[in-house]
């Protein structure tokens, strides 16, 4: 390795040692001594628990695609980027094992944006007890290059699909949509903007603990994260399970944001991406509060392909996915 | 998902399907069923062997770090990407499962491009029966972004670390160095080259079945790719060991490459990354060919920290790791 590389992930070890207290590369770190060996060696070496399966995600957070510099503030986009790993475990009811970064910079990058990022990074990593247990590292051409990996479980044959709703049943979210898009347009429009104030955009909470409760009660029939915009991630679940949906445009939960704080106009809620909610349905009556975040019945399944909003007067009309396009760049 | 992304994945999906002949998403795919939901859900669902622990690796392959399009053709480039995971599952003694790829494209990037680099990438995860099993795709702002994942495993406890070397081992390497390095030596000077005269640097071979033999017959005593030159990796391998090493220069095999054949300069062979090929110790003597694959003797590990060359007239130097920088753009 180059030298940029070897002492990054020095500062990567340095990192996990100070947040993530008595962790070695042999520790058997993580719950249970799940994590065998870690940074260091060829591959890292994790054990599945015994009667489980392992989940596998990757997610891209590339500059300019997925968070600018000079909107992000680096911790931001350290938390952000181990968000959508995370997220997409939680969408599948498992729990977190370990995180792998891929992480490629600018020959001229400071030291302290990287020491904020892995900060922001790692802060969350030991929220939700995962270990950062490998990677690779890379100079990059062009801007800042993350790919985050998160290994999870799931008791064998349990995950939640995207495949099986079926007509009739209830259409949940977790916590409250749109407030990531409502930062977004801010930032667009070129206004000042308190990042406190839109912690759905800054930092979002992934549902990890909402999803395995759900999947641990043999609730959800099927599950799927939003991060392309509810339009479009309930298309992608109602694709894969071959139905259609009727959604009450009253019922959808609207983030409040802002300062002054104020509720986020339907479109952010309907089409913003994300926010890293979950959506799931449910033959059952699911309770408004589920592992510490609110639940929100905000439709049902249909036989029919169509997915239709329905206005506060009762008028449906088509709804098509007009999600997230990363930022037009 | 934005529709060029939508549209990589379908084309995913279908080099898939041409390649790897009888697989859809739950068709329980790759060996033994244990790819049991892949591309189209939130995470993949990988079932580790019972006895086994989890092997997880990444590596990226950057557009101008890594690779340049115009010396590199888009088959090598997918071949090399996923060599070079397969390659750190083979160094530890794994078998490979499953790989992911998280694959950025510029808007403007010809779909034949991106056809043969799947093609490519596929055509090396059949020869190792390893499903495709995920990943992520994305606009990039500049170039071609790829990260690769392999998922694999070994029994439980038995994987090869780079720190068990001990004083008095015997160091080995497989195949012969130096073939990839003289091909780039070629690239940089301007020199036309033909890519068949070069196959360790265009399509080089990982490995896997090697290091699986090594490990299962208990021979290694550590274990390493040569990703970064031999240089390099012997001193990683020596360093989370915390021995020295001599090596005899005229023990080590260099590669044999171009048209007219002729063998790599030393300087190749000891310094020059990406071949792909094993170093391992072992205490006892190992026979010439395993798993189809030469294996060479090249030196001892010592008590003392240096790593030593020894000439054919028997005098020793000191040698520092001058491994890889990847390209100097």
């Amino acid at each position: 390795l180059p030298l940029p590389e070897r002492s990054l992930i020095s500062r990567i070890r340095q990192q996990q040692r100070s947040r993530l207290p008595n962790r070695s590369r042999f520790s058997n770190g993580g719950k249970g001594g799940r994590v065998i060996a870690g940074i260091g060696d060829d591959c890292s070496i994790l054990r599945v628990p015994s009667g489980h399966e392992a989940l596998v995600t990757t997610d891209f957070s590339l500059e300019g695609v997925h968070f600018r510099r000079e909107w992000h503030p680096p911790e931001s986009v350290g938390h952000r980027c181990l968000a959508r790993g995370l997220s997409d475990i939680a969408a599948m009811g498992g729990e977190p094992i370990a995180a792998f970064l891929s992480l490629a910079l600018p020959a001229k990058l400071a030291q302290g944006w990287v020491d904020k990022f892995l900060q922001g990074l790692l802060k969350l990593a030991s929220d939700f007890s995962v270990s950062l247990a490998g990677g690779d590292t890379s100079q990059s051409p062009n801007g800042v290059l993350a790919d985050i990996i998160v290994v999870g479980s799931v008791p064998k044959d349990k995950a939640v699909l995207r495949c099986g709703a079926r007509p009739g049943d209830r259409i949940y979210v977790t916590g409250s949509l749109g407030g990531s898009a409502a930062a977004l347009d801010v930032l667009y429009s070129g206004r000042v903007l308190k990042a406190g104030s839109y912690p759905s955009h800054f930092r979002p909470v992934p549902r990890v603990k909402a999803g395995q409760f759900v999947r641990s009660k043999g609730w959800a029939s099927s599950m799927i994260d939003i991060s392309d915009g509810l339009s479009t991630d309930l298309s992608h679940l109602c694709e894969e399970s071959g139905v259609g949906a009727e959604i009450e445009s009253g019922a959808i939960p609207r983030a409040t944001v802002g300062s002054p704080a104020r509720q986020v106009d339907i479109q952010f809620a309907l089409h913003g991406g994300d926010d890293y909610e979950l959506l799931f349905t449910s033959s059952k009556a699911i309770p408004s509060r589920i592992a510490g975040v609110t639940v929100t019945e905000i439709g049902r399944i249909t036989r029919g392909k169509a997915i239709l909003l329905i206005n506060n007067s009762g008028a449906k009309r088509r709804i098509r996915p007009e999600g997230w396009q990363h930022f037009r760049s």
